[in-house]
């Protein structure tokens, strides 16, 4: 079984409450507990890219999400990212990542921080870990128990609901 | 998108706490509460086939599951099941259910209840859904955020991972 | 047993995660649930008085949580409170309320809302509504299992823990 | 404010879930863990006596809760017991302690292992922590919000809740 790379950018996913200061923040991933707790064996390496909100994240952000991506031995790569410019990160990688390169990339975050009981994370996660080990070369939106290629998906901003177009 | 049928048979993936008994029991299935987390929108229906342990589960037991997908109408079908036989149910599945028929089921479970807040099972839910859509024809056993082929799996007693044969 | 007034004002206690707004926000009251939760037994009325930050609480807010107090015709009051403010609340409760109407009056509130998993919120709930029973009359906090009469209190703002003036 | 003593002695309070067996059982105890949780600032020792259901609980394991009371520096204790038999070690520990020890000993217990999520443990801990620190002399039971004097309390056994007689 290939290893796969697991990159985290931030996002709700990884959102966590602060009590000092009374608000959410972001400190280090929930990725490595999420992977304990459903018990994963998959070979994984977990790599920090980033950890901010994805409506703070700019084209330099994205250009260093698909470095990484290119830098990586792995031809699986799982990114967890919030989910309001999710689909715009997807886009870049897609343009971005030559597909000769083979590589298959799913993106997945979370509508609720995973630190809160009703997390919909650790459902994304085994979705998207799941996704990556079986799907083509090819850049992926996986939501809602759902698989969306890049260019055919989009998150309805009313419903918090990511859609194929 | 085709709907996908899901099959609970029980396991400890249903168990909860009888709190007037003091121990554990069976009541109707946790799938449809854990789906509205894992916020899915996979067009799923729901059968609860039994809700036993499987330790308990006869040949009779698992005739009627191969029964029940023999019967459904979607070629997708998720099936919720405890650990310890899980890989006998498979064999039967694989035997009794004709390659022609063109199925893809994928049965999984937990290790801990999902009424536990520390359960595998939203993990477990969400990997079987995703490898439900996009394996080929065939009974595989989602776990460990991995999929088997049912004749290349086994349950080890000693540390509760599933591992390739 | 005398009946015990729980009034809510909001505060971390009762902030809740806004999935489509990406925020925290309120809603209604949780102190239902967590006397449900808690398998509470005590004769409660529950009644929301406010649903806001403690931070954002004015004079005119505080003369309505008196008003309320000298109002209710219950002599045993429990308060969910922001931390941030609590003690300056307490103050004015102290000043407004009449030593000879006889009320006992406890503030309590959370340091992680209770919607996360990991909050002190039920744990409080269970203090406050504990030593409402048995204190005499007069204005207290309880917060860290400890119980505090209001001008012999701060909240430690560096390790948000109440400590004894 | 003096340190109190944390008896723990098993019950469904500290029952976990087994993965490999299958079946719940008794690790180490919960309760460390459920002070800092609720964010406790109590002084408190904690030592565990026993770990066992208390339906498995003789005269012998009961005279050794009240020796451990007798030999306790501390006047205030808290024990956490299960709750079928709770009452009964109550009894035996109002016979055997004297009074002019001077000791205020309370019980408490849960009715869903504090493991699961949705259980009443971590407010009936806060709970019992408080009466503990404001109740004279005397022995009782804490449950479903309420303090119960030893003679005056019997378990439900169809409603699962502690009534006064």
């Amino acid at each position: 079984m290939t290893p796969i790379a697991i990159f985290t950018t931030g996002g709700t996913f990884d959102k966590r409450y602060d009590e000092l200061a009374g608000r959410l923040s972001f400190g280090d991933t929930h990725v490595p507990e999420m992977l304990r707790l459903g018990r994963s064996r998959v070979e994984v390496t977990v790599r920090q890219l980033m950890m901010i909100d994805s409506l703070d994240m700019t084209s330099e952000h994205r250009r260093a999400i698909a470095d990484a991506c290119l830098a990586a031995a792995e031809p699986h790569i799982v990114i967890t990212h919030g989910t309001d410019t999710m689909v715009e990160t997807a886009e870049t990688l897609a343009a971005d990542i030559p597909a000769e390169r083979g590589k298959t990339i799913v993106l997945t975050g979370a509508m609720v921080p995973y630190a809160f009981g009703s997390s919909d994370g650790l459902f994304n996660l085994g979705s998207a870990l799941s996704f990556v080990q079986v799907l083509p070369a090819g850049v992926y939106v996986a939501m809602n128990g759902r698989a969306f290629t890049w260019d055919k998906v989009r998150k309805n901003r009313e419903t918090g609901v990511f859609e194929r177009l």
